[in-house]
């Protein structure tokens, strides 16, 4: 291989080799997310249930943000324009 | 809530917020991992092709872990029996 295929060998290796080692880590935290899981069941807990609860929090969350962006939206751009002074002309 | 009860809240809500760490961290790695490929396609490499290159080396590496596992087996069984003799009978 010439200087160029060998670079270009190179950087691809690098890239697969970091996507691997993502990939190993990931796998690993779900086994972890697994064990977790299996332990709330353990206890008692059912885990069908402790998913939809995450889910739930998660949209809550999601909502919550989207809603402050709203928020800063809006107060931009009153405080952009001459909107401020009267609101909307009625 | 009773001291029952109340133990029982704080378990849960220790499992719920360490699987929901997990999943913060893994969504963080998904998005390097999505970072990788998004650089690997400005060099000029195919994502897909990276994706498929990525399967068949984890799937080569699983059938070697499985040849050596029998491997491992197989030499097992003859040193527990007195195969190891003279292999066979013919």
């Amino acid at each position: 291989m010439d200087t160029r295929t060998n670079f270009a060998a190179g950087q691809l290796r690098q890239y697969i080799e970091q996507i691997e080692r993502l990939e190993e880590e990931i796998k690993a935290l779900n086994s972890d997310k697994s064990e977790y899981y299996k332990a709330a069941k353990g206890e008692g807990f059912d885990p069908k249930i402790i998913r939809k609860v995450i889910a739930q929090r998660r949209r809550s969350a999601s909502e919550r943000e989207e809603e402050e962006a709203l928020i800063d939206l809006y107060m931009s751009a009153l405080s952009g324009t001459g909107f401020s002074d009267g609101g909307p002309q009625t």
